[in-house]
């Protein structure tokens, strides 16, 4: 199994995806955000890249049927329902219920893998269910990281090293790119204290100086769901495993 | 001191270049073949993008005083004197002369770097000069590296991650972005034996297939030469440092 792996979405050369896997990664918080809404029943995500399009798309859906969240620098959009906080899409919340997102890194990032044959999305908190389904496919992955304004992100990297750490685990043989043993390398001297390398990077203390250090510690937290979001035509739902 | 890690030139974002010292980083082969060539004596390097550029560029010097060097899918270009082998930028060859030069990677990265305040070349032959320098200068430092055809490469980070580990020894107190964070642990991890990682990555791999180990044995080597190579207005000459 072939693994390459983009730190940032602009790197991404869109012709090597055509015969792969995506895995985009945006751990803070896009990613962690979209793993629980669908796993707290959100019917589907839709990923818009500013923030007319979302509201105009808003207007196709009935009242009481969509949620308009995310984020700009970090803060809740004006006129928007939630914003892009994993605690806010709770089930009583986003359940039946269509979100239409749009966040600074992670929405593109998710777009910019759409040649790929499949286009999952994870983060530490599927780190497992992500492993196992890209394991038993047994193609060639790419990993897509979002990076944090147009810069390579840690957050990102180490969580693509604990998906690597785990497929290797699985006896996977796997052929990387110089990126993949970067990340595979990095989470194994850190994998004991993920949140002491973290505080060290930009993006992790850029939330907690906005306040949101209990998100944080919830989008680091390895397998906690076993929910991978699978984004197909526009539409990011619950991906239906065997 | 602030310590920002570009892993491709595309990644720059020029603007942020301005007020600081930019280090360019292309291990394999451009940087440690301008290193060497400097350092026997050759009068300047003239890096440029396209071959039919170079080539023209020659016509504006006399027979005997220019030399066209560089490669193509790391080979020798047709009609070319020198190839990208450090090994052939002897004395006897390159003193007194201007090298008109294009490589793949390396002399676009050099030209992306042109809007920083002082633009020099770093490999691992130099580090210990290059550290001192920009120890001594105390401003904010970019390390742009080239990359392999568009991709992260190790060899260029691990080159970084030893200037950043000589001027942590030094004492400087250094405010590094998560890249900077990256390349100092990887070449902490592997500083005792960068052969063996290196052994594992797609540029090395590719250069010793092609026959070049020992291009390759040779530029990997730390601290082989003090001279610092400096872009201005276009060339490259050896920096005189006080």
């Amino acid at each position: 199994m072939k693994i390459d792996v983009y730190a940032l979405p602009s790197n991404v050369q869109e012709k090597e995806l055509k015969e792969r896997v995506a895995v985009v990664i945006d751990v803070l918080r896009a990613s962690s955000t979209i793993i629980t809404a669908l796993h707290n029943g959100c019917r589907e995500v839709i990923p818009l890249i500013d923030i007319e399009e979302a509201i105009n798309l808003s207007k196709n859906y009935e009242r009481g049927a969509f949620l308009l969240g995310g984020e700009r620098n970090a803060q809740k959009i004006e006129g928007f329902d939630l914003s892009n906080s994993p605690y806010e899409y709770t089930r009583d919340v986003v359940e039946g219920r269509t979100v239409l997102m749009t966040t600074t890194n992670g929405t593109r990032a998710i777009r910019k893998a759409s040649e790929a044959k499949e286009v999952i999305i994870g983060g530490f908190l599927n780190v497992g269910a992500v492993a196992q389904y890209i394991g038993q496919r047994d193609e060639d992955v790419a990993f897509i990281c979002a990076g944090t304004e147009g810069k390579f992100s840690l957050d990102d990297i180490l969580a693509v090293g604990a998906m690597i750490d785990a497929l290797q685990n699985m006896g996977k043989p796997l052929e990387m790119d110089d990126l993949g043993l970067v990340c595979l390398q990095m989470y194994s001297t850190h994998k004991q204290n993920l949140r002491k390398v973290l505080e060290r990077t930009y993006h992790y203390r850029n939330l907690v100086r906005a306040g949101f250090e209990s998100d944080v510690d919830y989008c680091i937290q390895l397998n906690l769901l076993p929910t991978i979001p699978v984004y197909r035509e526009g539409v990011i739902r619950v991906l239906e495993t065997a």
